[in-house]
């Protein structure tokens, strides 16, 4: 099982990818895909399909993790959920299976509490992953988390 | 200038496509892309996104004009901002300049007030147009209302 984990968003998608070898959760490749603030939005949208799909191609996951969005939250902007469109439909695009997850429910599943800090969530994905350094950038981090939370759905905890 | 109207959704994007051919306005196509409600929601955004690929390429016009969403309206869900997200993506992808706009601004360009009512857009719709039947199914209308937006912006009025 090799899962990819995504953390969506206009400006940068974060993204994490994890294989499961023996037992062993591996951490192959994890970064964000930033795109051009110059760029009308419409332009930035397709720089996230076109990279997407380079990274799944090179990865080739099975099963993808995506963060669910709520309206009611303030960093729920149209640009974020337009970008989480193009995002699943490229995921579909190459029969990937989605799961979704809510950020408490993330949280809950990595570090033991839905309030659990970004530190305590970044914190258990390292552990989780014998990391010795924290995975660069911070969005990065989160994406992990996200592909951790399929992972222990599917009884790899 | 051949310009293609979109009324965005998850369910039914309606589209019109116009034409101005020595000043005058000539209705090309309309209708509905409906996605299988049998099918999860990634799937339906692949939809659209094959079938709009498909219409552009047929149809292939040079501008685009796309409703605009604003999150306090209680029709604005996830969903049909994803799908709208997927609809941006593939007119940049097509190198299509798009135009966005407001419902009150459609209305009020269109029916001569921004709280017009669906009927009186689709009567002057009809007038412009010069169309002898109402324009099937209704989404159609305000797509091609979307795209006369656009026309009227640039003079054709």
């Amino acid at each position: 099982m090799r899962v990819i984990g995504i953390d969506p968003g206009l400006a940068r998608v974060g993204y994490g990818i994890i294989e499961v070898k023996n037992e062993k959760k591996i951490m192959l490749d994890c970064g964000v895909i930033e795109t051009n603030k110059e760029k009308q939005e419409e332009y930035r949208l397709y720089e996230i399909f076109k990279d997407l799909n380079e990274l799944i191609k090179y990865w080739n996951p099975n099963v993808a993790a995506v963060e669910k969005f709520f309206f009611y939250r303030s960093s729920t902007t149209i640009s974020v959920v337009q970008a989480r469109g193009v995002i699943m439909m490229v995921l579909a695009s190459r029969k990937i299976q989605v799961s979704e997850y809510a950020p408490a429910q993330i949280k809950l599943t990595i570090a033991g509490s839905g309030k659990a800090s970004k530190k305590e969530v970044l914190e258990s994905v390292m552990n989780d992953l014998k990391l010795k350094k924290a995975p660069k950038p911070d969005d990065s981090a989160d994406a992990l988390a996200i592909a951790l939370t399929k992972l222990n759905e599917e009884g790899f905890n």
